[in-house]
């Protein structure tokens, strides 16, 4: 067995160094990262960028990838490159982080309600070119209102409409009430109308998937005309999920699309199918945890590092080993995993490293406080995710 | 209904102000904190701290709490004020930041295997008073010794011995030979055994964790008694949880307890029992997460603005919300839940911050980057989780 003193390529000294200060371009190998460590492939995610602002173009329809998914500045700067209208956030936290880095067009896509929300709000408002902020209560309206006015801004915002039983008003009467409401505020300018149908994203097969989300969206593209119908414009319409990126890209009506996961990919949108089969291979996967085997207390099982603190355990599914097959991965702990290596197609060793794909992407990157961007076997760039645990 | 404006108590940019410098003594209450926020109640705490504290000096036991559960300096802190001899962490990373904070002595209960590690723990070794380190393989403890003889340092380690089919040396003759072989090591001086049986923690029904913990800890008491046989010193051995503390701390042979969660508590300890009952209540529920209702689509249920990035879902129990009886909380998506109120004991409305306490809490803790020290409904401090994401 190799000793795991001498197969250091550097001292850690000066990885901490290069980890520290950021320059790591050309003198970071992935193999010097200390473990677990969140690691992005550069080709991967470029392709998968790429590949959703093409359709978006091709489809005319604007594409503002969510930030609830990478919380990165860095990745949402390649994304603006690469032609997005702006980014999503969730939460005003995560708004506050991508405006401290620069970004000049954020869409809250959660109500701004609770203590010194509107407040944070209105302040954030002023500091960026555009903010867009939803509602769905007129109360919160007035507020909005309210704030906006004593603070001599005018704030950009839409109806987030209820169409997957979470928040939102509901399509149609109230919908159209809440907007005429809207219109009465001097300090609100109405953009148009949000409708995220999250049920639909991961709804197994395409044609069913399609069903799903054309059900949800039909009563949000009907408020849109019915808004219309009684002059008031809604010229924007934003929607869909990496899962429904095109189906609800293919409907009349809506003209935006806030995908997130398609940047990463994980295990669970992978079998939700596609119109080629049921694979959902349209993105790469370009997230993994690097772990090490840190103990292996018989031939049968190695003991990773990475644990129930390293992965989102949401879903029912188990990290992937890559490049080995047969290795069953179960959680052993918050600090531990168990891996089963009686059946891997090749030895794994005290000390191996190995690289795992990710059950779910959005809350397994809220854990990490950087992601390594990699291309091939060097550390390309050590990027901060800046907008992680900005949950309020 | 109330306007959400208008409730708050102080501006924004004043609470900013006091949660970034972190004075907040006697000015800031909990109805000023941004949601969702991690609060610890000191009065439970303190309690906490002090019952684990008399029962360890009653029985004669060492305690060295476990900062894998707190991930904070400052409660390492208080417990070290309350007779602790120290702390333990699960990770190197864990382990260099109590040390930047002053922390002098830690047991890092993983062993120090992979890229570098070796050499971080020998520097570590060289800024801290007492670092005790585990060891489960021969060509790991040489490794340690050529480094620690490189820099010149002794280094203290035990036997990780692997009571709970996880990491560790089996118990008995593989353990003894270790023991010898690190004997003959010059820079290393064996402390003693390190034994934590972690699938005893939880088991439900106190006769039966007894039994638990005794089938898994016989083996390492006779391991102890098997080196002292041979002439080798092995004054400690650590062992114990917070479901265990009152089961391996009356064992003969167990000389320290290190224990994490009882100074928190969670839902899913609250279950296993003790000796009075079904109910594990030796400690009380000091940790809870603050949200805020911020949309009510309709009478029935209320979205919470604490989803899955706000807890660890790796129980099968769900936030519960303190104060009132019958709301049923559900996961509603990375920043969502939904909060069944038909049943609720009292009304719930948009705005309303609950307190919600937590199925799961060293994962949890691991989410958030502070935690707020509350006395009633004031805030007395906000502590960093300086440990926080240190996995590596």
């Amino acid at each position: 067995m190799a000793s795991f003193l001498h197969t250091t390529t550097r001292p850690w000294a000066e990885v901490e160094q290069m980890l520290a200060s950021g320059d790591v371009r050309g003198k970071l190998a992935k193999d010097d990262l200390p473990t677990p460590a969140l690691c992005v492939d550069l080709d991967a995610l470029t392709a998968n960028i790429g590949k959703m602002a093409n359709y978006a173009q091709r489809n005319g329809r604007a594409l503002r990838p969510h930030g609830k998914s990478h919380k990165c500045s860095e990745i949402a700067r390649l994304t603006l490159a690469a032609g997005a209208a702006g980014a999503c956030s969730a939460k005003l936290g995560e708004a506050e982080a991508f405006a401290a880095a620069g970004i000049e067009s954020v869409l809250v896509t959660t109500p701004m309600v609770g203590r010194h929300r509107v407040e944070r709000a209105v302040r954030l408002a002023g500091r960026m070119a555009d903010l867009i902020l939803v509602v769905d209560h007129a109360e919160n309206a007035d507020d909005l209102n309210a704030a906006a006015a004593a603070a001599g801004v005018q704030l950009t915002v839409a109806l987030d409409l209820n169409v997957t039983n979470r928040t939102g008003v509901a399509p149609g009467p109230d919908a159209v009430a809440l907007a005429e409401h809207i219109t009465r505020l001097p300090h609100l300018k109405l953009k148009g109308i949000q409708a995220y149908a999250g049920h639909a994203s991961h709804v197994i097969g395409f044609a069913e998937r399609t069903a799903s989300s054309q059900a949800a969206m039909a009563p949000a593209i009907a408020t849109r005309r019915a808004l219309e119908a009684k002059g008031i414009p809604c010229p924007w319409l934003s929607g869909a999920s990496t899962g429904t990126y095109n189906i609800d890209g293919e409907m009349d009506g809506v003209t935006e699309l806030q995908p997130g996961s398609y940047l990463f990919m994980d295990l669970d949108y992978a079998g939700i199918g596609s119109p080629n089969g049921e694979r959902f291979d349209d993105f790469a996967h370009s997230l993994t945890v690097l772990s090490t085997v840190y103990s292996m207390p018989g031939r049968e099982q190695a003991i990773l590092d990475a644990g129930l603190k390293s992965f989102a355990t949401d879903t029912p599914f188990a990290p992937q080993v890559r490049g080995i097959d047969g290795c069953r991965y179960t959680f052993a702990g918050d600090e531990h995993a168990r891996l089963d290596v009686r059946q891997a197609s090749s030895p794994v060793q005290l000390g191996d490293r190995l690289e795992l794909v990710i059950p779910h992407c959005d809350p397994t990157v809220n854990l990490y406080d950087r992601i390594f961007a990699t291309r091939g076997e060097q550390v390309e760039a050590v990027w901060r995710i800046d907008a992680r645990g900005m949950s309020a």
